[in-house]
């Protein structure tokens, strides 16, 4: 039995997440449908994490197992041969049985894309997040100060999810804004993200930006531990899973 | 009588070109279709130039008359709220009677992105031209520095053009070659250009490349005037219309 890590970059405007789910098109179903062919047996992906539906992956990391002959390399052009074009095999490593694409895990880092101008755009549709209303960079920028460092996250956690994760506590150890023209990046690597943490945190740093909410009140959402006190979700158009890192 | 000029982004992936086709799906006939809601009446686009099917534009100009007492704004408003999400309207100016979209122009700048690597993008799939053999772009520059200037490009003209257009000389003022990691830029302004001329000559300039014809080869095509001698057409994938000048 040999052991591989792939390296996965996805566009996740047509598929419904990472997530296998019978009757969806999601990258696992589709991933593991291609590596059947090859490894004439089911096979069976673990990611760093699953991606929601229009999430897209830069560097996704999935690791799996298997019986073959065939060189990484050799194994990287059959799977980008049968992969549909929207998702592609950017690297395949052979790794220790120990490897475990999720628990392994060291940090990760998101990227969210929003678009600011007053018209959407073409060519950026489902790839950012497409907001109208003026922002105030500096006081996302105080926000993110806010946020960035060792908290307890819960805030930030869906609120399907509360009963489920006991240990809510991350350390975001970089959180940063960049304007580049129309677009405004916000790049976030932590340890560990709770469920829709980071688009979560956007929807906090859009609703300081547009001062429907003071800078001050960051805090205080970080210190109530209640989703249902924090501004609503981000859309998942701008979100991109960068790079994972073990 | 009011006279109207539109900049406009589209994605060209989903679009069978610019010009209106009964039964297919054009910017043109998408636009038309939108106007004429708005003006109650049918309504006659003049583009700068039309782009084939596959071919983006990110500041293509249009002209158009009408009669509304609505404000250019609202015009803008009113459209990319009823236009699909692959055409966003730029901006909407009010224009003499004189304003030609096509017969106006000063300049066009054309630009076309290869991704250089072995292995393809999800994400720039069919908004970069795959190009996974080698290239040597000290090379492509030299080619470059041979086809800017005034010469006439009859011998990257299109074959079936050949018998409608007389004057095929035109002057590049810019052509520029920019690496930024594993993408290629080649942004080409000219006064004016021929039907796939762009595209033809980016076929060249790839030829030139990756050591299928020789730098010199390149002087050689341009005496020919002949569309044969020359190397294959490039792929629409990679090609924007930049921006149109009057």
């Amino acid at each position: 039995m040999r052991y591989f890590k792939l390296t996965l970059e996805y566009d996740g405007a047509n598929f419904s997440g990472w997530q296998f789910q019978p009757g969806q098109r999601t990258v696992q179903g589709h991933l593991q449908e291609k590596l059947e062919r090859i490894f004439k047996t089911k096979t069976n992906c673990i990611a760093s994490g699953r991606t929601d539906s229009g999430v897209h992956a830069l560097g996704q990391v999935v690791h799996f197992k298997g019986e073959t002959s065939m060189k990484v390399s050799q194994i990287q052009r059959a799977l980008n041969a049968f992969l549909d074009k929207d998702v592609v095999v950017l690297k395949v490593q052979e790794v220790d049985k120990d490897f475990h694409a999720q628990y392994s895990v060291k940090n990760k880092t998101y990227r969210y894309t929003i678009l600011n101008r007053k018209y959407p755009s073409a060519l950026s549709y489902k790839r950012a997040s497409f907001y109208p209303h003026e922002l105030t960079i500096s006081l996302m920028k105080k926000a993110a100060k806010l946020i960035k460092g060792k908290h307890d996250f819960k805030c930030f956690q869906a609120a399907s999810e509360a009963s489920k994760r006991k240990n809510t506590v991350r350390t975001i150890s970089a959180l940063n804004i960049v304007k580049e023209g129309d677009l405004i990046h916000i790049s976030i690597t932590s340890n560990g993200f709770l469920y829709k943490m980071v688009r979560n945190i956007v929807g906090t740093l859009l609703a300081v930006g547009s001062k429907q909410i003071p800078v001050s009140l960051v805090s205080k959402l970080l210190k109530s531990k209640n989703r249902k006190l924090s501004p609503p979700t981000a859309p998942p158009d701008g979100l991109y899973l960068v790079a994972v890192r073990y």
